[in-house]
């Protein structure tokens, strides 16, 4: 039998439940768990906070894990014959149909409708379909990156979600070579947003949020100025931008903060004809008021919404991770490993932002 | 002695002054005016509604003469030195410095803080800056177009300041071929957009607006669907547009309404990862209210602000109309001719709607 | 039983064959055919000139067809359930994996190794998998379209295969309003390519290419402009562009030959900064010479080649013939019509250029 | 009297000349030299193998000076006004005309007919127009950069012109996180570009060429693996970055090698669906053979030709040194001080590659 830890509905305890050995379809992986995230869409998860989600969910949507069974011929995006032994991570989405209109005419794969996420959208029921567990199913057409030797699988979940998703932001966001570039938050997004702005050349990166411990990290990874939300208003923080950035503005931001009055202190921190990413506001968090003349139409603003992640930047993130961790402590991220048996600890510590991220690690 | 109109401040009635001919100063031109358009913009000046006028004004941004003298050697933008007579018209922004960080760095030429518009931030008082005179003098540097000789320099004014400004838009659309695309607003903005979608390949173009004269123009230049504000409500209008364009809502959706309640409307009748421009927002018409979460983050939505054109928007204007202009209506827009002494009832007329444009002729 | 054309090797005569009638696999269709184009891909075929392809085959790449059967519920791109009687058409690439390093980070799905081709390398050993036969099996995952009411199937196959690899093309091409647009041949490729010119608001479209009777058809199609390549050589061209295109050269050029020599030509005939699209060496026609420093590197200019088609470029194809086919006359491309039995005799009349394209219309 | 170095004729020695102290017209800047670079277009110039020269000529197209007098109000791209003491550099590129079509429609200003380059192709007779001399004339309109306090004048001498073009090469490469970036050459253009990959976020940075010297200093600039020209040919260095970049080859390509038939073997060396940058064919090479299907159409290749830079290159080289000049060592370049006097010796070691670059440095 395999143990995993379930989270049976909204605000109940998670429990550790058995699950028989799956047999393995033609094209799909079973893995032996190494460790697996624990984020802030967990904490939404077990208050009910996402729509659409199938309880009873075994939870955990960035995992590492090492092959221990093999149904057929499988490989990785690479291309490469899957093995035992090797250390494989995978994108959480999975179902991307490749057929509708969303996958095919507007290359839009995170809109697609059949598109389903380990962890999140996919019940307990179906199987060993989350991260938190001894084993993790991968049905076949999950996509699969194997991890470069020289990358420790714990810098991988330590990076997390948060690394894709800041990539497909930061893709979004056309940073110019010394450009300025101001990140909303100082979360796991906000985080890699401001190391992602070094790696393309940004000539200043800025950092608004808190708490203190949240912006020394953003020092610690090489941000130029920290703005904290704490004891300023948004006039003061669009003042402080303006004037560290020649007077204009940022020429970017990046929005990962998840409150809604972030929007137009956003828009009106960023230069004219500068560009704008939203990212942050993954669950509903109200309404936002903005002057359309001021703040979009004569500034020429852009304003890119920003929704999910696809395989490309799950790969994108394991390369640059591979090439760059030891020139960015992305390590520095995490500060507490939890046993299965303790994933409800882990969860309630990331909740009260005792630490910064948790990490599940079944075998230790 | 020279004739113009003068507009000596807000909500003051429109006057006829005289003024001495202009001596040219090396790299100048003289126009004999054929023709100036009168414009919504005007009626906004009239009223006092935009910063930073110079009153007393002579209006007229967009105009088109022909050259009377000429300072020296001149060339317009195809390099072709001016001569008396040439037929030509002119970029109404004049003095963008090429010099600042916005028009060198930014490549935002629009956002140069030392831009000033004939017609509309030049005075007067510093000489005969604007198209509603007899002549108009073209300082060094103006960026002046010649009219190919197939094109009838009325057809220029009919699709007058609306056509660059659309093409702006229309650039910053991004329209794929078959793309759904909705106009919100069928004043001349957006009715000149209804005809770029067609020259862009759209597969459906839909015109939101009124009154009734303003839709059925819209279908006779081509576009395939009409919805009325008057009478519908906005749920009703995006439901309208979801069905058209197979339940996914616009490809594409320029704004040119000048309601500031148009944007909320209009990000939700545009689809997932869908392209939303707005241009319509030129004077403050108040607050608008959205949801970031899902109007635009997990809608993957890009929104774009557009500001003001520069000499390609007009250049592209004048070759687009030579080789289209016997293929859309453009000369429908004009309703009315109007003499120097008349620009009081073409500013009236236009501000009534009486007519969709008013030009001012003032040889005939 | 149902009857085929097959193309037994390189250089022999097509046969008719009998297949069985397949049974239908979960979520494939079995479509009665309508009508299959012959384009000069087939006449390549016929003389072995493609690599891989695992004769025997039934040509046929772009087909229209009625749906005869279902394996369970099918739908297609818009998500539309297909019943009996649906006229349908669909991409004649099959199996694009969604799974490689191309399909998932480089997004780059026509260069995916596991695509294969309906009519070219599916072989007829395998079914009934191209168009020049009564019948043809859509397998599980084939991308199907359904032709909207007011587009006439014939309509369709006029346009061809040369349709979404001209949107592809011109895609790429990021033509401007009012841009100079050269189409280098005047083949199916180019001819589309000249019409979709117009629907990108080209201000001038010229076309290279010949006999007289294809550059007759450009005209018609709204060219303005045609240049013979019998009787002028290449200076001769590339002086005539620049002439039309004010002492500069096309802005975009677009490359649809089949020729290598037309490759630095093009080059040449293009604007500084302007971009030139290679489409139409399809097959290997030798080397070309051309100066790096002269045709590319001070001429700031972009060359990009464009392999094959994707959904999307199916899709768009339709929506802007169900839009625009009253516009254009695409049915003009098509001058013959043959039976099954007769296919021998369309592959040589294209051949021969004969006929501009025929059609397989195996049910009359 | 102010002394500089004249280049009189090609492949004559150089001279130093005496030149009256300047009167400031309106809108100019005489600065005080603090130092010039010397690079191989000097050596190209010196020997004839430009068009266009006025000579004599003063060499030296990028400067550092110290302001020394300010004819009336001057201000630097970020609207600083300039005063006395304040160290400043400047685009080299003179008079681009802000009003011809390539300026004003294509927006690609670096095709400007109008435009002439300090130190190139501004003669000595009209002034002290370039950078080798004690003091440096800047005309009305140069667009003026400060150096930020924290950034030494000799790292922007050691990047030189190399890096603003490096830039604008690599603006065009539009690398991705994790990419696979190869470099052809290793000269001053192709070592700022090894560096810029990284501030792209290159997952692997892979430079050829020579001689062992400039391939260490590659190595000590980061780049990940080192491929000489020496004792390889053009298959093996294929087949070496196929092997280390997955099997697929680079995802962009870098050409700064000067010799055209580099050309095919970075088509080659690029994956399909890649991007190829040419950037170093700056003087006639002669001609290049490749294959257009293989090399080209089928590969999906983008080729991109990159000629001069402009004031926003400038700019962001400015902004990127002041940065990550403590992170990479720009200052490795220099190797060699001059005095004027002994200029010739300057230009014969950069000729002989005794020295990666030297500086020219009037006051010492």
């Amino acid at each position: 039998m395999i143990q995993a830890v379930v989270m049976p509905a909204p605000d109940q305890p998670l429990e550790l439940r058995q699950f028989a050995v799956p047999e393995l379809e033609q094209g799909s992986v079973l893995l032996q768990t190494l460790g697996s995230e624990v984020c802030g869409t967990d904490v939404h998860l077990w208050h009910g906070r996402l729509a659409g989600v199938p309880y009873p969910i075994i939870p955990g949507h960035v995992s590492v894990g090492s092959v221990a069974a093999v149904g057929g011929r499988v490989t990785d995006i690479d291309g490469h014959q899957l093995a035992a032994g090797d250390v494989v991570t995978f994108l959480d989405v999975y179902g991307s149909c490749g057929r509708c209109w969303y996958c095919t005419v507007a290359h839009a794969s995170t809109r697609c409708p059949h598109r389903r996420v380990y962890g999140i959208t996919l019940s307990a029921d179906e199987g060993l379909l989350g991260g938190w567990g001894e084993h993790i199913y991968l049905r076949p057409g999950v996509h699969i990156i194997t991890l470069p030797p020289n990358l420790p699988w714990e810098t991988l979940l330590a990076a997390g979600c948060g690394l894709p998703t800041a990539i497909h932001a930061m893709e979004r966001a056309e940073v110019g070579f010394g450009d300025t570039v101001v990140v909303q938050g100082s979360g796991p997004v906000g985080l890699n947003a401001a190391i992602l702005a070094q790696l393309r050349g940004a000539g200043q990166v800025i950092v608004i949020g808190g708490p203190e411990v949240r912006l020394a990290m953003a020092e610690q990874l090489g941000a130029d100025a920290m703005i904290p939300i704490d004891g300023t208003d948004a006039a003061e923080r669009i003042a402080t931008v303006r004037s560290l950035a020649g007077g204009r503005g940022a020429d970017v931001t990046i929005e990962a903060t998840g409150v809604a009055v972030a929007i137009p202190e956003g828009m009106r921190l960023t230069r004219d004809g500068g560009r704008y990413v939203v990212v942050g506001q993954y669950t509903d968090a109200g309404p936002a008021t903005f002057n359309p003349h001021l703040d979009l139409n004569q500034k020429h603003l852009e304003v890119r919404g920003c929704w999910g992640s696809d395989a490309s930047h799950v790969y994108r993130a394991v390369q640059l991770l591979a090439r760059y961790h030891t020139r960015f402590p992305w390590d520095a991220f995490v500060s507490g490993r939890y046993s299965l048996s303790n994933a409800q600890a882990a969860l309630e510590d990331v909740q009260a932002q005792r630490v910064v991220k948790a990490l599940i690690v079944p075998h230790s």
